[in-house]
């Protein structure tokens, strides 16, 4: 995957600097390599070396072909990673130094501006690297999708009126690791009743009772990639108003994949969706933006979908389009699909049925 | 859960400053307030705030007792938190602010740094002020690891020759969440054969074979705080020296947790459990510390036990006992429990046999 370390080298002359030095996961992820807090990655434009402590080096050796191996385990060699990182610039003659921003601490990038070489932070520019996403990534992100459609619908077959958020939440977890997710992309999401007025959630012993909203969202983390997929659920046929609500967020959801396209202003597509809520009166009960970007990163993935996103679309973006109506004391639907730009066009990659979904008790 | 939020208050005199900005998911759980990404805690003498989005005003109704809610939803509003963070600091007359270092980027620092009053960053303080746990914490710790040893006995049932890594990891997870679990405290190790080498290995494809070792190193996370255990287990007889190895770790582990009390310096413990397996001829295969601290952090809890750590252990401290022996291309034994130290001893919170487990295939 040298591809990858390579549009991450662009940056060096983009920004002018000698040096970018990373840590997060998410970027150790995109480069393929051991993702351990103990390692860091300092790429420069003739070489680059994954600095790491004794814990990893066997695992290492089977990996991290694009990298020298440098092994310091501070509590041997008494000398800090830092110490290591700044012996390498000095030696090769690097001078300013690139710090990832989501990956290091503020304790040490005060830590590393102490030594002699020029010390920035990078944030944005790091992660919007990934924004266009290859063959490779678009083939892992649909098989993804597609396993979390499966997972979903084994999931379906649990839930009943006395089953807990919590043992829907087991469930989820069970199949999509038995499925071969290596975890999933963020803390799941299972609402019911009442609680679905919540956009976020998190599982709770609350009991499902029937003709009341279930909000089920999560996704799989798959060979590095994420899914990330909405629906809310009912048990017996819910009242006039959950039925109406569901149907404006489905009409909502289906203006803005429809709108996701080559060209295309992100808030814009923000825009053409909300208005369907707004028009239907509840616009006070939607209170987040449409969508996010869908790839490694974990809440710093391109593009933003929403009021005041700027990014102009292109092929091979993929993000998620997800609107909601969340009524305090009534409950909230939202409806969640990934999409992904190809040919210009905006294709959905769950199947999962978005008409409402009423489980027999 | 006043007593907390004044515990960290103490640290406005310690430290010399007027507030402190706190983002951290483990703080915010210390002080039992929502933990979204969205919510901001500013805490000063007389008052504390909590500066949220839209998305969290319905849920935070309940909740918050000790803080102020101020929404700002920066979409809708066209001011980011931090201008709203400035304006009360300004209001109040309040000059110097300490930020969390592991809750903020660096870019973030560096936006709060342009404003007109003194920032510098807190790191350790702020975690130290958990190192002492109170007797309502140390009861869910316990009811944590007792809730991790049914856990564990149930995923032994499912541990036979041909069965994944993966899919154990997957019985973990059901029965952890269907336990009660909020979720797990970390990524669940489970590795088999020679990949017990590694010390951190992640669950994989790879089918379990008879004779092997098979290392189980996971943690639930329950009513905000956590457990840790790790056993090594073995479908039929190992060979000779995996049993020597077992025996050597067992030791050092015991020793180990007999050598943590009131007044034993860490760096001790480390050094009376090292000796045993550097004496038996495998120190060089020990390329960890001892343990860490047990509570809320996410890898900042202390008291740290390791070569270095200088910390004098005090009653109510809770620290995981964790030695291991790593042979590569052989394999690892790794055994773990979590200790409490009560009127001066130190008392292991598991009751998961630490004898060798040979299961039948």
């Amino acid at each position: 995957m040298a591809k990858h370390i390579d549009k991450i080298k662009e940056l060096l002359n983009k920004l002018d600097i000698d040096a970018i030095l990373i840590k997060s996961k998410t970027v150790k992820k995109y480069l393929d390599t051991l993702t351990g807090s103990g390692i860091h990655l300092l790429i420069t434009k003739n070489k680059s070396y994954a600095i790491l402590d004794g814990r990893y080096l066997e695992e290492v050796k089977n990996k991290e072909k694009d990298f020298e191996i440098i092994e310091n385990t501070p509590a041997k060699s008494k000398k800090s990673h830092f110490y290591i990182i700044n012996k390498i610039l000095v030696q090769n003659n690097l001078n300013s130094l690139g710090v990832e921003a989501g990956g290091y601490s503020i304790g040490d990038y005060e830590k590393l501006k102490k030594y002699s070489f020029n010390v920035s932070y990078i944030e944005e520019d790091l992660h919007k690297v990934r924004i266009i996403k290859d063959e490779y990534e678009i083939d892992i992100i649909k098989e993804a999708c597609e396993i979390t459609d499966d997972i979903f619908s084994n999931v379906l077959k649990h839930i009943k009126v006395g089953v807990s958020e919590k043992e829907i939440n087991a469930w989820i977890h069970y199949y999509s690791l038995m499925a071969g997710a290596n975890k999933m992309s963020f803390d799941v999401i299972v609402s019911s009743g009442p609680r679905t007025a919540l956009p976020h959630g998190r599982p709770t012993d609350r009991k499902i009772n029937s003709n009341e909203p279930i909000m089920i969202d999560f996704g799989i983390e798959y060979k590095n990639y994420q899914s990330d997929m909405t629906r809310t659920v009912f048990i017996g046929e819910p009242s006039e108003e959950m039925k109406n609500i569901y149907e404006v967020v489905k009409r909502a959801q289906k203006a803005g994949a429809e709108a996701i396209k080559k060209g295309a202003l992100a808030k814009d597509i923000d825009k053409i969706s909300r208005d369907i809520i707004v028009k239907a009166g509840y616009g006070e009960y939607y209170n987040h933006g449409l969508g996010h970007g869908i790839g490694i990163g974990d809440g710093a993935e391109y593009p933003y979908l929403n009021q005041t996103s700027d990014v102009v679309l292109k092929d091979n973006m993929i993000m998620s389009c997800e609107p909601g109506i969340y009524v305090p004391n009534l409950g909230g639907v939202r409806i969640e699909d990934d999409v992904v730009i190809r040919n210009g066009e905006g294709i959905p990659l769950n199947k999962t049925t978005k008409e409402m979904i009423i489980l027999e008790g």
